[in-house]
C-alpha cells in the first residue's frame, strides 16, 4: 500500500482548531456572500493582528492562483518577475504566473537552498532596459523556500531594498510561512521590509484549502475584489476560507502546528541514512538518494519525489507522527 | 439588523450531509494530492452515476472559473460564445469568460426567463462568418436559469441541435441543476442531449464551495489537469471539494434539498404581495417591486437584490425555513 | 467587374506625397532599427508639430493593434472601457481590445451618428462599482465617427471632462481624424482636451499601412516600446511607418486629401436618389436603402457595405475622382 | 558617426524589385480590402510555387507576430513550445509568444550554433507529462538559425519526426530561410517534412515590412484570418505586404540578393581578426572579440551586438557592399 505521509505536506487533513471554527462558522445562519460576511472581517483582523500590519486582507481558494494574481498586479505582460530558479512559481505552477499575467516573465536566479543570491540579484536589476526583453518589475521571494531554506529579517531586506530602489515590487510567498515563523523568523518585519502583497499559506499550515492575499500596498487594492472575481478566487461562501485562519491564528495553534512539522523534519535529519542536501531549517528534508536506491524505497510503499536540484524530499506536516517518522527511517536504512 | 435569507441561495451554509463526509475524509489520513485522492475518485463515480453516463470529473472551487475554463476550452479567443444576453456569464462574472479565454467574446441572446430564444439562436447561428467579427463556436445554457425558469430535456435539445449542426459546442451551466432536477427535469438525459462540458454546482445546492466540471466530450479533457492547474483550480487538499458531493449524491439527498428550495420558493410565491415577474420553477422568486417599496423593505432588514430584467429577486435555499418565509412575506405585506 | 471604390476609404492606394518620402526613406543607406532611426524621429517630430503637442510618437502597423493596445494600457483586465456600441473598437476588430487586454471589457453606449451621448456617459460613470461587473477606467472615442460624424472641441471636451473626473482615461480613435480636421476640428486642442492616448490613422488618409500612437500622458510611456515589441508592432524598419507621415504633415497635404475626400462625400450626398441616414460631414455618406435596391446595385458591381444601423455606406478617399461619384450616382438613380 | 551597416540584416532599406511591385500595386486603383485583392492572390501563388505545396498564405507585418500567433494556434496556454535556448522567439521577442498565447511556455534546449542538439530534444520529448508543468505541444524551428547556422533536409526531418510522432506541431521560423536556400536548403523539402507552419521571412530579405505565414497544415487555417484581423495582423491594405513578395519570387531574385549577403559574411570571415564563434554558413558573422576590443571598436562608429553566447556580430544584407566590408575589416584590425 502506497504511503503519501512524506509526499508533501499537503497530503495531510486540516487541524482541530481549523476544522473546529470551520464548522462552527457553517452554523451561524445566512451570511452576506463574496468576503462581506462577519466570519471574514474577523478572519482579516486576525491577520493583520497576526502580522502588526494595517494590510487589505483576502481569502481565497488556490495557492498558484493567489501567487499568480498577485504578479499579476505587480507586473505587466512586457515585464518580468525575478525570482529563484527553483521557486514554486518557476517550476511548478504550470506557468500560471504567465497565464493570470497575459505573458509576464520569469527570470530565474540561482542560491543555495532556493535563496536568491544577492550579487545575481543585484546583476539582474542592473540590466540595460531594452524594448526586446521583459525587464524586471517585480521580486519573488519565498519563505521557508522550496528547499526549506529561511530568509532572515536581514537577509529579506538585503534583497527588497535593492528590488524597491530600482523600481520593483516585491511579492511573498508565504505557503510555509507558518514553517519559518516557527523557526524563529519574525512575520512582524514583513510589512517593514517592503513587501508589497504576502500569499500567507494556509494549506500546507494544516487547513483546508485556504490562502490569505494580504496587501501592504493598499493602492494596490483597488479593484481588486472585480480582479479575485475575474480570477474565480472571490468565493461566494466566503466564511470557509476565512473560518480556518481564525482558528488557526488563535492561542498559537498556527505556530505550535508548524513548529511540530519543524521538529518532525529535524527528527527525520538526524536518522537519515542518506547525506542531506540542504541544512533543514523548516519541514522537509532533502536528501542525495541515488536512483535505484529511491526506486527501492519506492517498492516499500513509500511515496517521495525528486526534485529540479536532483534531491529526494521526505516533507514533514502538522500530522506527521515521531512513530510515521521512525517507520520511514526505517526503512530508508533498509535500502540504504 | 440585516437579513440574507432571500438576498441569494449561497448565503446558507452547508447541509449536514455534505459536511459529514468532509469531516470523515478530513480523517482519513495523508492521500495523494491534487485530486488523485481516493475520495475524490468516489465522487467521481457518484457523478458519474447520476448522470448515467461516462465522463470525466474533476472537482474546483470556483463556479466562475469552472464556466470560465469551460468556454475557454470550447471557444478560441478570436471567436464567441452564444448565451443569454442575461445569463451569469454574461452579466455577473465579471468578464471571467474573456479573461480565461484571453478575449472571447460573448454574443447575448434574447429569450423570456433567461430561457434562449430558439429562433434567436437560428439567426446567430446562420450570420455570415467573416474575419472582422468573433463567430460563434459555442453555446452556453444554464438550468436553472437566472430567473427560475427551467429547460425541459426538449427544449435543451431543440437548442443543442442546431448549434451542433452548426459546429458549435454545448456548456451547460448547472449551478442550480438541482432545483430543475427537483423540478423534473431528468439529468440522465443531458449526455445524450450533445452537452460537452458541464459544470455541476455545489455550491448552491448546499455544500461547501465545491463545483463539479463535467466532461461528456472526452478528448476535450486531454491534459485537462495541466488547465486546471494553470487556472488555479487543481486544488492539493482536492478531497475538501469531492467530498461534499459524496455526502449529497447519497441517498438522494442533493434532490431533497433542492425540492425543499423550490418548495419554499412556490410558498413565497403564492404568498407575495407583488406581481411575479416570472414563473416560479425552481428556488428563485421574481417580482416587479416598485422602488419605493423596495426601498422600504430593505430599511426593514430584508436584503434583495434587483435583477437586470429590473425585478426583485428572493432566492430560496435548503436552509429556509418556512416560517422565514412567512416573516418576509410579513414585511412584504406591510409595504406594500 | 467589381468596383471598390466606394467600399471603404482603404481600398485606395497611397498618395505620391506619402510615398515619395516613403522611396527617399528607402535609398538613406543603413538605420539603426525599431524606431530610432531619424527618418522615425523626424515624423515624430512633424506629428507633434501638427497637434502642437509634447507627446511621445511611435508608428506602428495596424489601427486595430494600435487601438487595442491604447485600450491595454489604460484599462485592466478587470475594467471595462466606455465606447460608442456602433464604434470600430466595438464592432469590427473582433474583439482585439479584450485579446490585446486579456478580457477587458466594452461598454456600449448609445448616441446620434455614432457620437456617444453625454447623459448616457454621466449614468454609466455614475454606476455602482462593484466586484462583480467590470467597471469604467477608460473612455474611447472615435472623430470623425463611424457614421461620419464630428465631434466639436467642445462635444470632446463634454464627454472627457466627466470621464476624468471619475478616474477614467481617454482614448481617442483617430482613424479618421485627417477627414475631421479638414471639416472644420482643431487637432491642436486634443491634448487640452484630456485625451491620455491619440491614435492618428495614416492608412485611412491615404498612407501605406502605418499608424501614429501618440501619447500625451507620457508617464503611460515607460516601457512602451517592449509594450509594442512583444505585441508585434515594434517594426524593425521603422523608417516605413514613418516616411508617408513626414510626406503627408508636410505642406498640409494631410488636411487637402482629407478635404478632398469630405468633398466627394458631398457631392455624393448631393445627388442621392436614397434618403440620408446621417448628416454627411466627412467621407462617408449613409443612406436608407432597401436590400432589394441595394441587391440591384450590388448587381452592377458597385461594392458596398450595409452597416450595423441599418445604411448602405459609401466612402470616398483621397483617391476617389469625381467623375467616379458621377458614375456611382447614375448607377443609384437607376435603381431607385 | 554611427555605422549600421552590420548591426542587423534589417537596418537595410528595401530592393529594387520589392520595391516596384509594392510602387505598381499602389496605382492598380481601389482594390478590395483584408487579403482578398488580386496582388495578394497572386503573392500567395508565388509563395505556394516558390515552395512547391499546397498551403494557405497570408502576409502580414510582423515576423515577431507572425511567429507569435504561429505558435498561439499550436500550442495552448497549459503547453509549451520547444524552442532552441537562444532562438528569436526565447531571447530576443520580449515575451510575444507567451502574450498572444496567453502564457504558453518556451522549453529551450541547448545545440551548437543555436541548431537543436537531436538527443536533447528526444529527451524532452520524454519528459513525463504532469499537470505540474506545461509539456510540450510544439516544435520551434529556425532556419537558418541565430548564429547563422543551416539545417539540412535531413537534420530538419531528425527532429521534426520524433516531434511528430509525440504529437508535437512544428513551427518553422523562416526569417532568414532566403539566406538558408542561398547556401543550398531546399525550400520545396518543408512541406514534406512535416513542418505545419512557417513563418517566411520578407523583411531581413530585402524587402519592406512583410512576412509571410504559410500554413501546410490547412485545418489549421479555418477562421485564421479572424486570429489575424484580432491580433492586428490582417492589414487593410493588404496590397503592401503582398507585393514585395511578388518582386523577391521572380527571377530568383530572393536567392540571388541572399546569395549576395552570404557572400559578403564569407568575405568579412575569411579577412576576420579575431576567431569566429561558429561556422560561417549563412550571413551572419560571429566572433570572440574581448570587450575592451569591442568597445573600441564602438568607438569608431562601427555598431554591433553582443550576443547570448557572447560573440560579437556581424549582419550582411542585400545591401552590404564589398566596400563596406572591406572598411570594417580595416577598422576591425586596427583595433585588434
Amino acid at each position: 500500500m502506497s504511503r503519501y505521509d512524506f509526499a508533501s505536506d499537503n497530503t495531510a487533513g486540516a487541524t482541530p482548531e481549523a476544522m473546529a471554527v470551520l464548522l462552527a462558522a457553517n452554523d451561524v445562519g445566512p451570511t452576506p456572500g463574496y468576503g462581506t460576511d462577519p466570519v471574514t472581517s474577523e478572519a482579516a483582523n486576525a491577520v493583520r493582528a497576526w502580522l502588526d500590519a494595517d494590510a487589505e486582507v483576502r481569502f481565497v481558494a488556490s495557492g498558484t492562483a493567489a501567487n499568480a494574481i498577485s504578479l499579476a498586479t505587480l507586473c505587466r505582460p512586457f515585464e518580468a518577475v525575478l525570482a529563484h530558479e527553483h521557486a514554486h512559481i518557476t517550476t511548478d505552477e504550470t506557468g500560471a504566473p504567465g497565464y493570470f499575467g497575459h505573458g509576464l516573465g520569469i527570470i530565474g536566479l540561482p542560491g543555495a537552498s532556493a535563496k536568491i543570491d544577492p550579487v545575481s540579484l543585484d546583476f539582474a536589476l542592473c540590466r540595460q532596459d531594452t524594448p526586446h526583453k521583459q525587464s524586471p518589475a517585480a521580486l519573488s521571494l519565498t519563505n521557508a523556500t522550496e528547499y526549506g531554506g529561511i530568509y532572515t529579517e536581514e537577509e529579506l531586506t538585503r534583497l527588497t531594498t535593492p528590488a524597491q530602489t530600482r523600481g520593483c515590487a516585491v511579492h511573498l510567498d508565504g505557503a510555509r510561512l507558518a514553517n519559518a515563523v516557527a523557526a524563529g523568523f519574525d512575520q512582524k518585519a514583513i510589512a517593514g521590509a517592503g513587501v508589497d502583497i504576502l500569499v500567507l499559506g494556509g494549506t500546507k499550515a494544516g487547513m483546508p484549502p485556504t490562502e490569505a492575499v494580504v496587501i501592504f500596498n493598499k493602492p494596490l487594492a483597488r479593484r481588486f475584489d472585480a480582479r479575485l472575481k475575474q480570477s474565480g478566487q472571490l468565493p461566494s461562501k466566503g466564511r470557509f476560507y476565512a473560518a480556518p485562519f481564525i482558528g488557526m491564528l488563535r492561542d498559537g495553534a498556527l505556530e505550535r502546528h508548524a513548529a511540530h512539522a519543524n521538529a518532525m523534519a529535524q527528527r527525520l535529519a538526524e536518522g537519515m541514512s542518506f547525506d542531506l542536501k540542504h541544512p533543514v531549517q523548516a519541514n522537509g528534508v532533502f536528501v542525495d538518494m541515488p536512483q535505484d536506491a529511491h526506486d527501492r524505497l519506492t517498492a516499500t510503499g513509500w511515496v517521495t519525489y525528486r526534485g529540479l536540484d536532483s534531491s529526494v524530499r521526505f516533507m514533514c506536516s502538522w500530522a506527521t507522527k515521531p512513530e510515521t517518522v521512525d517507520q520511514v527511517l526505517a526503512a530508508i536504512a533498509a535500502i540504504a
